[in-house]
């Protein structure tokens, strides 16, 4: 065990986990080190290199703060969280695809209420988003926390912009009415670029790829007895659809906007500009299907 | 393309390098995710330890700074460094075996000259060091740089404890002397723990793995048209010998200190206490030599 060389030390690192006290531990790290050390005997890099890799990985620990998860956005944009999410949410029955939560997600929303137009000062074209929420077994899920967040035709969301908005906007946490409906007033959103000012930047970059996510509006709902869905709604007509940067669209996912002139909206209000409408009716899976 | 599954999301993210400008950051990425998402399919991650790995990269990024680096220490635990320093400088004809440089060596050193001690107020048994330095074709180097740093009695590097020890201790700057021969005094290094009060020290105790090293001294030697030797030489009295935490040890490393009583040491010093001898004599490689 002395003289290891680049085949045996493998297996030498994974003996020192033979006194692992958790066994979901000792097979996670055995698994690691052995993927890991083949990805380094396949690619045989050098000491620079090495090097360079964890100056990378330094570099996106450092960036993080409260409003910014560089290490989530790598993971996203190496296909992993999309990887981790169809683990664990493998599809089933009609329940509604989940995809990527996303950066910009916030714990404290806006409290609203059904018909509010969330806004805020952001511009863009006005939506009207409407739709129901039931659970896999067909009950309208009522009372059901939904929150929702989505950019700006600027491309950016709320957090990013708060001195310029001056408050929220696009965001909101609503509770479905009785029969599990939801409706509420915002502004379509836009494609936007992952942002690229740091290491994960300078990856997508080195990888001759674009930034691009194509305009989505993003959905939370929480109902007791219900797994969490997290997922998005996409813009067919969005030129990035084939090509989100962070590989985050389902085809079950996408749903045309409805283009409307000036004049009465389904709600009843009366408007001045033209407008869209977009639909869509979720489905929770019950909390005791867990993934296969 | 749209609708990515568990198996399906890995071709599609290679998909996007194929513009890569540099063909092997394409080559290092491609392998990289193959390898990454191979390991996720295999372990399947819950959100939650995929978010707890998102967190620890996160924490082990953050508690890097000047004198502390734990993505190399994380590297070095997962035997990383050693594998990649293996693939570096394969073992050839009788050069001097490298090993992981640690995190402990500084780029400023104490000048000193042949004879010197340098234990300064580091405590520990007096051990006269010395050796020659040759090429490998047999010419011996002199002025070769060289670098020494190692641990005290306490298990400390002198950068671990500066306010204690009021200055440098257990490190110099040497230059070999015409013959290729370098001599010095300081103490006999002993084995210590890696730092584990960050998330390497987490990891480890989830492994069930002891910290420590076994008891070593650091070299680095320089010298025009030669390759950098950067090396250790072990205790093989040492209890950790066969459980080095960073998987350094390497037999052809390992010499013996021999004891002596007080009396008359080969430079000629009159010792009043015991005192220890170690002698090594290292062999650089070419610069031409590179890894096969
Ligand atoms: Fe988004
Ligand atoms: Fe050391």
């Amino acid at each position: 065990m002395r003289e290891l060389d680049e085949n045996s030390i493998t297996a030498a690192v994974i003996e020192r986990f033979s006194n692992a006290p958790n066994p979901r531990v000792k097979e996670v790290c055995t698994s690691l080190v052995k993927h890991l050390h083949d990805f380094v005997r396949d690619v045989r890099p050098t000491e620079e290199e090495w090097g360079y890799a964890i100056d990378f990985l330094t570099r996106t620990g450092k960036i993080c703060d409260d409003v910014r998860q560089e290490f989530v956005l790598l993971s996203d944009t190496l296909g992993v969280s999309t990887l981790v999410d169809s683990i664990n949410h493998p599809v089933h029955g009609d329940v509604t695809q989940s995809t990527v939560l996303g950066p910009f997600w916030t714990a404290k929303m806006p409290d609203c209420k059904m018909g509010d137009d969330i806004h805020g000062n952001m511009k863009g074209e006005p939506a009207y988003i409407y739709g129901t929420l039931r659970s896999e077994d067909g009950t309208p899920l009522a009372n059901a926390q939904m929150d929702v967040w989505h950019s700006d035709d600027d491309g950016f969301y709320d957090v990013q912009q708060m001195e310029k908005l001056g408050g929220p906007g696009g965001r909101g946490r609503f509770h479905t009415d009785k029969d599990g409906r939801f409706w509420f007033w915002s502004i379509k959103p836009t494609c936007y670029p992952v942002p690229t000012d740091g290491p994960v930047g300078e990856m997508l970059r080195g990888q001759g790829r674009h930034p691009m996510r194509p305009a989505h509006l993003h959905f939370i709902f929480s109902a007791p007895g219900h797994r969490r869905l997290v997922t998005h709604i996409f813009d067919p007509t969005d030129k990035y659809i084939d090509s989100d940067a962070v590989f985050g669209v389902k085809e079950s996912l996408i749903r045309e906007y409805k283009q409307h002139p000036p004049g009465t909206a389904p709600d009843g209000k009366a408007m001045k500009e033209p407008f869209v409408t977009i639909t869509y009716d979720f489905v929770m899976a019950k909390e005791d299907k867990k993934a296969a």
